[in-house]
């Protein structure tokens, strides 16, 4: 993809704070980030969304993940992947962020808005779920 | 872990609505749904975060997210985990939130307070977490 703006920081055409490259993985930091620390895990495969990469460009991911987690030394934080506009994807470019979450303040902001249990309508859509699995 | 309401599920000793299950993963629906197929994909293993689970226990766990994505049809999603009170984790056993975002008013709400980029501060921040890594 030309004109994918991570595929050029992979390919080291735009400059990143790079944190880790292996042979199918990417790191760096965000260069507006929501913390101190907040990063970015990419597959080099490119993809749009999570259904697009390939399950042996997904393994790796996690653990890269985690390992820029430990780094960071935070206690919490969020690991978000975002799917489409409406999920506030913003590149369209599978990534992880990991987002460090000091306090109220800073780091990624989450508003829950759970629905009341209803064991018919769950069972309902595991049904329909189930069957294309 | 005697007391973890997720080890107990993948005990089948609290019923769940399974999804998925493989030597190392275990998936089920979320009963207090953000979305119309709301689920948890989690690792066997328990651990309360991210940097507590063996690479090798994590690699299948975005596959595994990947595949209920696609079960649900949605076009917009969000793959979340929390690490700590602050950051909204509820149960100390990692799991990954497939949170399908419909529409505006269901599914995951985000709010990304995001900082100016500031060079200078970035680089002090890659060279600090850079030597952890
Ligand atoms: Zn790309
Ligand atoms: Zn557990």
């Amino acid at each position: 993809m030309a004109a994918c703006i991570f595929c050029k920081i992979i390919k080291g055409e735009i400059p990143s704070f790079k944190l880790f490259e292996s042979e199918k993985v990417f790191a760096f930091l965000d260069i507006q980030p929501l913390s101190q620390g907040h990063a970015l895990v990419i597959p080099k495969f490119h993809g749009e969304k999570l259904v697009d990469i390939p399950d042996e460009q997904l393994a790796e991911c996690l653990p890269v993940a985690k390992k820029i987690a430990k780094a960071t030394g935070a206690e919490n934080y969020n690991i978000l992947q975002n799917n489409g506009r409406l999920a506030h994807q913003l590149v369209d470019h599978v990534h992880f962020h990991v987002i460090p979450k000091p306090n109220q303040q800073e780091g990624l902001g989450i508003t829950w808005p759970a629905e009341e249990t209803n064991m018919d309508k769950l069972k309902e859509y595991f049904n329909q779920v189930k069957a294309k699995m």
